[in-house]
């Protein structure tokens, strides 16, 4: 086997791919930044209890373990930032006060989440520690979408989901209860025939209840119609509540629901969103609420944010046009040293050639080219 | 164990660390840009038997090997992007001409390679390829001390050495062949008595001029007292050529060179340098030649570069002043939401109040506030 080969699902990213990502990156921090988002960097490497620590029950099997050579111990490459930026705001920051933080990163995962999917996503996203209320969430979802405009995507449809609305149907039926992670992975395939068969010894009202959350999808109108179809219980009264002002929010004609849409359900906390464009099955984005989390850390702490993968964004873009740039002769001459300074001061690319060789260069397009005249180095135009 | 407990020499980057890392890193990169230097993205992950070839010896042991579970075979997390970046420029770019790569990003060790090192240096740099000649070694020393001029760390000591002065002298010695690694591992120590030891053997000639290579260094005189003292090989002669060459190149104020600092030999194959600044034991730079890595991804090609550690280089400098920022009432008034988005269109950092929160920020310092006075929203100062 070549040693220049890759494992699969693992990539190298070449010059005109790399500058996108690298543009979208800094767009996106900067646009955190305004908001008043502090960026955090936690390590690729922690113990494998911190990083599974309040992490959903995907993590585990996603996440790389190998062995601390110092201690023997156990470690994992992270698969997620989000717990780790929850465990920097539980114990390391410890304000009282409301936190907003950002993060940008390579993930590494044991294996892809579809066919073509990345192994080594690069992961961006936002957070806000301290505020239970719906302001917050309503905060993040907008700075989802304000992200995804900065790389071009603007037809986006957010889809809503609240994991309470699950909860509170099974809170009353220990049959169902117990079922509870087999119930997530049927609802969220929306295979009704398992759901009849895995119901069967349950109590009518959550039977009738969790064969109706599949077909309770679409446009804004969806929550009157789950009020009037799914039990009349408090928890999920105020989780419909909270789709609609949330809904309102982000703007109702962009906004879908889909009640069965419960991807993260053990490690959410409320109400969750993906940001889906046409023609792609995957979100975009996905985010939510997390309230829990904090707790593994030794603080109970509010939280709701988001992440999604640069390396996906990237790839949705046209590619950069070719950045013009400026040949410059291979000189020690202290006059072309002086032009080249200059004019690299200004911003310009200014590639020297070394002797011998012509450039040909992927990303840059040399249109001009640094020329001694009348013992003056000045710029013409090639062609 | 508290599960917020990281692993030895693993360290989160708490807000005002990460803005240094990524201004220092934005403008880094800013300045290889500008000298035609195009950016890749190497993976974290690669298959053990790519990431390991052609790179130095140290290098198995510091690299995490952990198992696919797609392949059962075993990959490892990179501990070094060089070799990574040779990969690319042979393998996947594959251009005839002359080209220009730059970096940045996580790498992870299994051991520090000191006391309070980290095991997760990030790692930046920039490589040229295909060409051979001494002028590609100068861009790239002047391109590392440009890197830490942007860090403003101006007062550096260049340290060079030329990795065949030793391969010479032991050229034609099979004793000393032999006995190469250990050579060059009492030499890096400086360990006359090791020498002494070890020499006992070797034919005279040879023996002398292993002893005299701890001695050889200082400021530029040491080349003139290595041609005197050393064999009177080809290979010497050419290597202090070229020293004296880039010594002239980069200024010879501020160059030393120990012919005896030969870190990173089994890798490199010409001159070498490392970059130090007083009271600081090791280089904060390292760089120099190594021809002969693409040989092993099947291209043989010339190569030259240099890599730095940016969360090293970003705490010796001074911490950023905390960014002024507008704190701004919640309320999703409509003449309140355009006020923001125009302040934060102009750059200004606006952080939007959520109901029954102070805002009490580590890195913004709010010194102005958004109030609604006869109708209209304006600012207005702080204290």
């Amino acid at each position: 086997m070549p040693n220049w080969l890759l494992p699969e699902n693992i990539a190298d990213v070449l010059p005109s791919e790399a500058r996108k990502i690298e543009d979208l990156r800094r767009l996106i921090l900067d646009n955190f930044r305004v908001y008043g988002y502090e960026l955090v960097m936690p390590p690729m490497l922690e113990y494998i209890e911190s990083l599974l620590a309040g992490a959903g029950q995907d993590t585990e099997s996603m996440t790389f373990k190998l062995v601390d050579q110092i201690t023997g111990r156990t470690l994992g490459v992270r698969a997620d930032m989000t717990t780790q930026v929850a465990r920097i705001d539980a114990h390391l920051l410890n304000r009282p006060s409301l936190t907003r933080l950002c993060y940008a990163g390579s993930v590494l995962r044991t294996r892809p989440s579809g066919l073509h999917a990345t192994r080594e996503p690069f992961q961006i996203g936002a957070e806000i520690y301290g505020h239970a209320g719906l302001e917050a969430d309503a905060e993040i979802q907008h700075l989802a979408l304000a992200s995804l405009a900065l790389a071009g995507i603007t037809k986006v449809r957010l889809d809503l989901c609240h994991v309470g609305i699950l909860r509170a149907i099974i809170a009353e039926d220990a049959a169902a209860t117990k079922d509870e992670t087999a119930l997530v992975k049927l609802l969220e395939a929306k295979d009704t025939p398992g759901l009849l068969k895995i119901s069967v010894d349950y109590g009518a009202p959550t039977r009738a209840a969790l064969l109706a959350l599949p077909h309770l999808y679409g446009d804004i109108t969806v929550i009157e119609r789950a009020r009037e179809i799914l039990p009349k219980l408090p928890a999920i009264a105020k989780a419909l509540d909270e789709l609609l002002a949330l809904a309102h929010a982000a703007g109702e004609e962009c906004v879908t629901v889909d009640l069965a849409d419960l991807r993260g359900y053990h490690y959410e906390s409320g109400a969750i969103f993906g940001a889906y464009v046409s023609g792609l099955p995957n979100a975009l984005v996905r985010g939510g609420r997390y309230d829990h989390v904090g707790e593994t850390f030794g603080r109970s702490r509010p939280a709701t944010g988001f992440s999604m993968d640069l390396r996906e964004l990237a790839r949705l873009m046209p590619s950069a046009a070719r950045k013009a740039a400026i040949l410059a002769p291979w000189s020690t001459e202290a006059g072309l040293k002086e032009k080249i300074v200059a004019l690299r001061n200004a911003g310009e690319i200014v590639i020297q050639s070394l002797p011998g060789h012509e450039n040909d260069q992927d990303e840059f397009d040399c249109d001009r080219v640094v020329v001694l005249e009348n013992g003056n180095w000045i710029i013409k135009n090639l062609d």
